[in-house]
């Protein structure tokens, strides 16, 4: 899409650092990083969302992810990885083009989400996961 | 693995509400749900996390994702959706064995990530852009 800041990216439009690079996708490092080593890895042809992405490309990325991920850990070790995908304003997505985040982290690093573990209702878990099983009939 | 919690959810050794099951992976409620209708995707064979996990398995979990994305949005028609993919304690994974995070979000729900924009030190970027591209060769 002519004004998708990621796309510009694809095409050299945009700089970017890019760190890796195949037919369905590419890395490269996000500007605003939560941590050190912060990047992301998008699907070359335009998608807003999971919702919208192939599921080819899906895949693709997802194996990037993977060799990324190894490649963060042999440059930077860090203790642990958080991989983000955001879909929807209200998930905190801020470019419409479908992206994953690879967020080194380190212990004690304060960037931690807020991530309590509380335990839900049974009867309410188990009326949503009724509405989902619906759907796939 | 005989002590992995996820194992004996895949084997029936512990109850779970599942919503989605083929061949290689299978989705089902998180009893510790951040949001309505947080649930988790598992591979089927056991890896404990992005490190270990085959591409393959890898590549049928973001497919099972997908569809499980698709039937939240039906069945609940959330907002948004985070998927968080979660290694080693230090970004807070708490079961040893693969697995995605689905977490539908409503706009001002107050599930919110530390998720602040700031832009990084280019140099310093860029830098790290370097090591990682030399894992690469």
């Amino acid at each position: 899409m002519s004004d998708c800041v990621f796309c510009k990216i694809r095409d050299g439009q945009i700089p970017s650092a890019k760190v890796y690079e195949d037919a369905k996708t590419l890395a490269f490092m996000d500007i605003n990083p939560l941590t050190r080593g912060h990047c992301l890895v998008v699907t070359k042809a335009h998608a807003a969302t999971l919702y919208d992405v192939e599921v080819e490309d899906l895949k693709a990325a997802m194996a990037t992810v993977k060799k990324v991920a190894g490649a963060l850990r042999k440059a930077l070790n860090p203790d642990g990885l958080n991989v983000l995908q955001a879909n929807g304003a209200a998930a905190f997505q801020s470019v419409p083009h479908f992206h994953l985040h690879l967020i080194p982290r380190w212990s004690g690093d304060g960037k931690g989400f807020d991530w309590k573990l509380v335990p839900g209702s049974r009867e309410e878990i188990m009326s949503v996961a009724d509405r989902i099983r619906a759907i796939f009939g």
